[in-house]
């Protein structure tokens, strides 16, 4: 009920980030390059799948690179449910960083690094994306979403930049809140958009991880 | 390891909300007034201590009132660690609302119920307190657990009005974002207070409760 007495319309979106990649325990960011799911991230999105079925999702969105896609198909398969790769919600670009260990990114780019870990918004990667660009990528996706799937549960499987900047996007807060959300592989979080407000209902759910010795926090600078 | 490869300094707060009193389930504002739990609220208190095992939680404080109190309690036998009693995480003062159920508040204040679900901060619940209040002493906590507990794991059971509020002021946020956080009876969050960021890790744990069919969603305007 409405605080008018009215019938909600309540639209959920669940926001999934990817199982662990190759390249996600040695700290190596990947942003477009493109490596599989490790062993156990192979692992990690099959629970989540069985963690996910049951709760209304009708439709799946990705981003279209290995590590998401492959994530989203097992989920996908278990609920039964269409898939669909959306460019909207790929990893920024990160340039020349690309390939690249934090160890290494953080003795060839101080300065970078220092901006990308305090003011990431000011970033421009070489050869790369902007963290702006990615702000309003998302933010159209989410436009998407309330109007073709008003009243539907639907998710999404993307990766770290895109996913926090989606959750400014989502509270309409300043992309200066980047670094305010946690975000772990295999990871869900729940937000449901109604007409009077937009609530982040559950963030970085890794139960399912937990319980079965396959969690394991995200790198602080990825 | 810090942005300039120093090591960082995180203290870590939970932040739990009540199990279900005896009210929560029929929608009554509480406030100030202090029903126990029900016998569902104990039976989720029980599982949220198991659940909190082993997470490093050194001390916990509670707002003074039963239902928090008696949580809290539960937690603190369990885990072997101090109770402190802290009276800048108690409930809002709902005022004239407190011991009304939900329906009635909308009959008898129509406009104030309409304020309290769109620009909450503007009510001054008559005989009661105002939110701007409670976000000054949550705020006024905050740094106390900074200061005090820097480096240490710290837990604190509360209520909706502040543990929202809570949030705003953790993150940094606007008072106006406070209908943005999920927030159910005997749910945990976790906060990390780092140098150079402060971070929303976990929101709205309640896996404990649904393996154990004990989980019921929050009324959207208490």
């Amino acid at each position: 009920m409405g605080a008018k007495g009215g019938q909600e319309v309540k639209t959920t979106l669940f926001v999934i980030r990817h199982a662990e990649s190759q390249w996600n325990p040695i700290g190596r960011y990947q942003g477009l390059l493109n490596p599989d799911l490790s062993e156990r991230g192979e692992k990690q999105a099959k629970i989540l799948a069985k963690e996910l079925k049951n709760k209304g999702i009708e439709v799946i969105y990705t981003s279209p690179l290995l590590r998401t896609k492959r994530t989203a198909q097992i989920i996908a398969e278990e609920l039964n449910v269409p898939l669909i790769e959306d460019e909207r919600v790929i990893e920024i670009d990160h340039g020349v960083w690309s390939g690249k260990l934090v160890e290494e990114v953080k003795k060839e780019f101080p300065e970078m690094f220092e901006m990308w870990i305090t003011r990431p918004w000011k970033v421009d990667f070489p050869e790369g994306e902007n963290l702006l660009k990615v702000f309003e990528r998302v933010k159209d996706f989410i436009r998407f979403v309330k109007e073709k799937h008003k009243g539907q549960t639907v998710a999404v499987v993307s990766h770290t930049v895109p996913i926090r900047a989606l959750y400014c996007a989502a509270l309409e807060l300043p992309i200066e809140k980047f670094w305010s959300f946690g975000c772990d592989n295999a990871s869900y979080s729940i937000i449901n958009f109604e007409e009077d407000r937009t609530t982040l209902h559950k963030l970085n759910i890794t139960c399912h991880l937990e319980r079965e010795g396959l969690y394991e926090e995200a790198h602080r600078a990825l």
